[in-house]
């Protein structure tokens, strides 16, 4: 008889954003009038900047051309895109990365998804709070976890992310094995300082840990005290890994592309101490299940890395950052405390209330879609994510639907 | 201390791939003037097609203007392609297959990698030997297997494909719960009777076991007694998922697309015997840890289902296919006998010796790759796979070099 992966059944009922879908789309059915404004799933909202338009259109010529097709690439990407990041993005900041170290794929939530692969089944893992649900999600389907009880998964360490400590944890009293952390934060638009980051890196050498650090909002930092890469932190080639994404960065979320970078240092352990490559064991994972990111897409990928395509995003991110600091200032004289949407695309609210009841009153009375924070954890009850990404007209009406509900 | 998955410690050195590519890459070193010609890994060699080219940056155009700009899509894929995909491959050839049991990816080696997931660790798997690698892979390094020795893992059952019964097992003795089928076969080009097929089916029904039918080379089948899905036998709908693939169907090895078809009639059970759809758990794991085909990909893959798109993939793999008569009958001409090669793009050739010696030869005497049999396991010993995807003078001119290679 075929049995199914029972761990299956621990998840909680519905993925946070379907939940939201259902909501949204039975308040459109209620009321047809109503143009609903979303601020609630972090979906870019602008066109492809036209450096990476003109790359995209030139991959896809070559593969309409016998005399430059290309058909299988190398599961790891191809070497002018890795050459690029790792000029680019890392070696240009002083990182320590090199081209042969980064792994292209279609998208940060398959790598931060897969990631957990790579480790035997009864390590310990923290992960925040709030927090991106697919690495609590994943580690469940993977039966890393217990069953589920009172908003919290068990066997799971949860950093709890809160207003006393800024919304960024200190590493945890109790020893773990692998650890998620994400700055700029999702949900919370914190940021993390290059001391905070120190604290961790120098805990996981103290615990032979791993540090799995999603930088997918990178590109929205500002502030040039703050770091744009664990790689800044002195020793962080040996305890961690970085996701990126172009999602956020370059408006990639319908076209897909992201990377992992994964420095050779980086060792994991078996039952008797010794040390494996973590390189080579995600390198076999890839190639074993992964055929490597669609060609004319990492042609499109590469045009971000060119002066005009760095420009381009750059505008672009400076343009969702208006928005988000539009949105800070309004609930912020609405009465709202609010943090991120600095160096985050992410305004973290605080409702003064239930979550849900505040998703719900907004949707309701102002037709606004945004993120209940419980959705994200426990430590997010009583909080909403507003997100900053949409056009500066519909933020802007947003913001006056809001202001009109909550005096109401 | 972060330990590692110790499965991936039982898997065999290296991917078959890799260790060719390393020899190709020894001889060309060696043999630089030579002009090596690759008839081993099954990657396409010609251009996308017009009509997919023009739909590709109809795709792209649309990213790049505000207006028509799309971020995340659905997990599984639009609309417009699912449709497209249920009415012309399935229902077209009345198979009853809907639009909402197709998954759209970007791989069939993801899918048939990744679909191990929703299983129990213990259920029993059935493999064919020989075997494209990735079924076997992906089980090994969940856990499923026990170590390697004499050639297989311990735990799979295989079902040797032989001459003495044409490369088409039938159900064995022993009672399985999972069972990996490819038809048109990789490696050998074998195809499977609808009978044959209906009695695999029956088979899962008695024991309440699942088929995953990789139908990856299914657009290269010419005799039209031959079933092209899995669904033209009846009762398939609750015993089988199936796996197609862009990428020999229309030249997409570069661009990436696959899918998966799920009936909602597929159960998988729970320990007390309960049934659970499969539909609903695969939709679990992609929506968690995929976020869907790039949009412009999406819209080349629809763009394989219009009358032109159908006119032109058919066009090229009739190209295909005649490269595989001349490599048929050039071998069969040599005195190898061979199989495979009538409605598929592989020919296996009884190499009458070791398959490594054999590739060897033909590298270092013709500078022609191919792929040795013993690659893909045990009954692969003794054979070579030659893939029919290559241009026609570079086809001839193999079997020119191969002629001379035999002769002297």
């Amino acid at each position: 008889m075929i049995r199914m992966n029972e761990h299956f059944n621990k998840l909680q009922s519905s993925y946070l954003f379907s939940t939201i879908g259902k909501k949204v789309g039975e308040f459109q059915a209620a009321n047809p009038s109503v143009s609903i404004i979303k601020l609630g799933i972090g979906d870019v909202t602008h066109a492809l900047s036209a450096e990476i338009v003109q790359a995209f259109h030139a991959g896809v010529d070559e593969l309409g051309d016998d005399a430059t097709f290309r058909g299988y690439g190398p599961e790891q990407g191809y070497e002018f895109l890795r050459n690029a990041i790792a000029e680019i993005d890392f070696q240009a900041r002083n990182c320590d990365i090199q081209a042969d170290e980064i792994f292209v794929s279609d998208g940060a939530k398959c790598d931060t998804g897969n990631f957990q692969e790579l480790f035997a089944q009864d390590i310990t893992i923290a992960v925040p709070d709030p927090v991106y649900p697919v690495y609590v999600d994943t580690n469940v389907m993977a039966g890393r976890t217990g069953t589920f009880s009172k908003g919290r998964y068990e066997g799971l360490v949860y950093l709890e992310s809160t207003k006393e400590n800024s919304f960024v944890p200190s590493p945890p009293e109790k020893t773990v094995d692998l650890i998620y952390l994400c700055f700029p934060n999702n949900p919370t638009g914190a940021t993390a300082t290059k001391e905070q980051l120190t604290q961790w890196v120098e805990y996981a050498r103290a615990n032979q840990a791993l540090i799995l650090f999603d930088a997918a909002y990178v590109e929205f930092i500002r502030d040039p005290r703050l770091p744009r890469s664990i790689y800044e932190i002195p020793g962080a080639r040996e305890m961690a890994v970085e996701f990126r994404s172009f999602s956020k960065t370059a408006g990639f979320t319908g076209t897909r592309a992201a990377y992992t970078v994964i420095p050779k240092d980086c060792l994991v352990y078996d039952h008797s101490g010794s040390g494996h490559s973590l390189h080579a064991l995600w390198n076999r994972r890839q190639t074993t299940k992964f055929n490597g990111l669609s060609y004319p897409v990492q042609r499109a990928a590469a045009a971000v890395y060119t002066p005009q395509g760095q420009a381009q995003i750059h505008a672009q991110s400076d343009y969702y950052l208006e928005n988000a600091r539009l949105i800070r200032e309004a609930m912020t004289g609405l009465g709202y405390p609010v943090t991120g949407g600095e160096n985050s695309p992410y305004i973290w609210v605080e409702a003064g209330g239930d979550s849900w009841d505040f998703f719900d009153m907004l949707l309701q009375k102002a037709g606004v879609v945004t993120t209940p924070g419980s959705g994200f954890g426990r430590c997010g009850e009583g909080y909403i994510r507003i997100s900053a990404f949409n056009h500066r007209e519909k933020v802007l009406q947003a913001l006056d639907r809001i202001a009109q509900a909550l005096k109401s």
